[in-house]
């Protein structure tokens, strides 16, 4: 009995024409990483354990794969495997710039666009591989704080490219924060619980939020907490304003305000439209790594997604690896979930099924040869054809060139041989036009645009 | 203490100028295969192992890599681990037509572009995982002859737009093979042993060859086999007509020689020049799998290489996996192992070290946003362009650009600006030219072609 064919749970396989839409999609991405002159890396698939696990506490580990070969597994050994499957693509940047430190010009802007791999429980809009789109900007020793201004600016270049409709950057400051804490006096040990109840405030109902907040702060912090977090939403000039004049006495509050007026300024002059840039002082983006800048992005029309690229600011890339202090800026387009949610929604259409721009039909079995020849001679013209190759009937030769979505179809038979015309039958408008046979390869470029 | 931030053996890890010349020649490929209308797939990363070892023997499992999350491994089982990453494109490309085939159509072009995985010992030229740029085409109960032509047009198409230096692209058929074996009357037991001394040919000399093979049939029989099989060697026309002469009365030594000719003379039609095509009897490809045309590629000032691009015909895709026969043709080009190696050779030059075009310098930090607006604006006009963004002197920053790579840096200061000039430094050159602010775009586009 044959093995049913399938994949494993948890994977997103593509058509060829679901496919194609996809590598449009990462190749905006990536034409937008360049056009700012990011530089491509790619790492291995799968990292030494002890390389990818230094850093990571137990949550991380639950969700990676372990790598062995049949010889290792053979050898049953109680050890952790030697090999893992990256689970993301900041540990293996970290690993790169401390390995290749050396060899690197620093500020180094790269981008790596690769799939990462994580042990998730299977379910709708989880996936066990993805690809993942990130850039960082990493200096060495020092990084200024303008780079900050210059990730929002290739964000906002490549969705603008993609084209799924409105979206909005929203930036906010992890010292800012910090500085608000400190200057209500929240103990060390509550700010973690408050940091997350703000992080819910772009989701859940204010009410709610306060709710759960006065369980940890007295009722005056909570009130004045909510007056700064949430004053002048939506308008980024009228909250810089109104969060100058509070906090005044707070040291580091002041800092972080500071660096995202300049963040916020700079990122405008880089031609990011203020409706497309918004201040929310409620951004958190996770309880640790990021340190200043934070981003997260939104899709207008789809706040449901929820943030479909975010990122931000830290001191230290590769603590683990390396005596260097290497601070940087980064952000991540979870590419595959992204896909997925936009063609479920119809924002994505899979509309064109072909790369073949013109098919050239098998009209008569004696022409064969010429046929053939027709195709070499519009591809050294740059067009992208198929020849259809087998004495099939021309319905039949029709039905496929439907099916497969070419919008041109050029036919030679005997007659128009003689005659030294060619067919040219445009699938898309059901119409048809004999051009000389010289004229086959120019006619056809104007057509197809 | 830190960790040592290293890669796991046997893994290509490149620099990022390294990687801009991979990205190129994967492009390039990728270009090749849709100028012949095939269509894109990616598969996952991971299979499930029942369905990914289905077909294979012990030789393949051997150098099989199992997938377990943390969970898995703690349960310890004895059974196989239920994932395992894909070892070639091949199977892949089986399980996903039979899963797929009511939503393909056939004849069904793919190409597939993805790294596979081995667990190889480690050596110079031999990777634990890989890039494979696959092209097949499958058809649904038949697929004719014409198609095998089609092959080693887009080889050649592709390798010609790389430029690696003059190619051969050698083509044989296994049934012309067979059926010399069969009128030769070779036991069925001793053709694996003869068709593996025929594969040598190629790589070594005729004696010794010839001297194995007199173990393994009479002296006639060796006599007659070289004569056929090194008959006109490097003249496919010559070739053709002297294996005419032979072996008249076997019938699928003349399928198979019918077969070649026809492949041949149509893959001549399809633009591909003799110079570039040779037939070679000698081919073998293999023991199994491959029933009818062969394909190996050479390039002809670096024969040491050996095949850079190899395939063939096959009888049935995915007979594992269901009932519909699937035959088909395809080929694979061995993309890390080859770039590898021509880098080593110096035939690829990592030569282009940036994907920026311009350098915005920051020559005044009074004027930050105006550069940020520069590079705004001449993104805006098609151009990668880096913004330097701290303010180092301009030493450093000259010190930057020249190790980065990028052609041309722009300049503006105060001066600059009151004159309504900007000055353009074409940094190959050593050059300088002040030119009016509102041509610069226009300026910069002409000197970077």
């Amino acid at each position: 009995m044959p093995v049913q064919p399938r994949t494993p749970p948890g994977v997103l396989e593509l058509l060829p024409a679901q496919q194609l839409a996809f590598q449009r999609m990462l190749d905006t991405i990536r034409r937008g990483f360049e056009r700012f002159g990011y530089l491509p890396i790619e790492t291995p698939t799968f990292e030494l354990s002890e390389v990818l696990l230094t850093k990571s506490g137990g949550d991380t580990e639950k969700q990676v794969y372990f790598v062995q070969s049949t010889g290792a597994l053979e050898r049953k050994t109680d050890k952790r495997p030697e090999l893992a499957l990256r689970f993301d693509l900041t540990v293996p940047l970290a690993r790169y710039v401390a390995e290749h430190e050396h060899e690197l010009s620093f500020p180094f802007r790269r981008y790596q666009i690769q799939l990462v791999y994580r042990g998730e429980r299977p379910q709708k809009g989880r996936f066990r591989e993805f690809y993942q789109c990130d850039i960082d900007v990493v200096g060495k020793d020092a990084l200024a704080i303008e780079y900050d201004a210059e990730v929002p600016a290739v964000i906002h270049r490549i969705f603008t490219d993609l084209a799924f409709g409105s979206f909005t950057i929203k930036i906010n400051n992890r010292k800012m924060l910090r500085g608000l804490l400190e200057s209500l006096a929240v103990p060390e040990d509550r700010q973690a619980a408050v940091l997350r109840e703000i992080d819910r405030l772009g989701r859940q109902e204010r009410a709610d939020v306060q709710q759960r907040l006065s369980s940890l702060l007295d009722d005056g912090s909570t009130e004045r907490l909510l007056d700064v977090l949430l004053a002048h939403r939506g308008d980024s000039q009228a909250a810089l304003e109104s969060l100058r004049t509070r906090n005044a006495s707070n040291h580091l509050f002041q800092e972080g305000l500071d660096e995202l007026q300049r963040v916020y300024e700079r990122t405008l002059a880089l031609g990011v439209p203020e409706s497309g840039l918004k201040i929310d002082p409620s951004i958190v983006r996770g309880l640790d790594y990021y340190t200043g800048t934070v981003y997260e992005t939104f899709l207008d029309e789809h706040p449901r997604i929820g943030s479909i690229c975010s990122g931000g600011r830290y001191d230290s890339l590769a603590e683990h690896f390396t005596k260097s202090r290497l601070p940087g800026v980064g952000i991540s387009i979870g590419a595959t979930r992204l896909f997925s949610q936009l063609l479920d929604l119809g924002v994505i259409a899979a509309s064109t099924r072909t790369t073949a721009q013109v098919l050239v039909l098998a009209v008569e079995s004696e022409l064969t040869l010429e046929y053939a020849r027709i195709g070499a001679e519009l591809r050294a013209a740059g067009l992208n054809v198929e020849v259809y190759t087998s004495d099939d009937k021309l319905g039949k030769q029709l039905k496929y060139a439907d099916r497969s979505g070419v919008p041109v179809a050029v036919l030679l038979g005997s007659r128009e041989r003689s005659a030294g015309l060619v067919r040219i039958k445009d699938l898309r408008a059901s119409s048809e036009i004999d051009v000389p046979r010289d004229q086959l390869a120019a006619r056809l470029r104007a057509l197809l645009g």
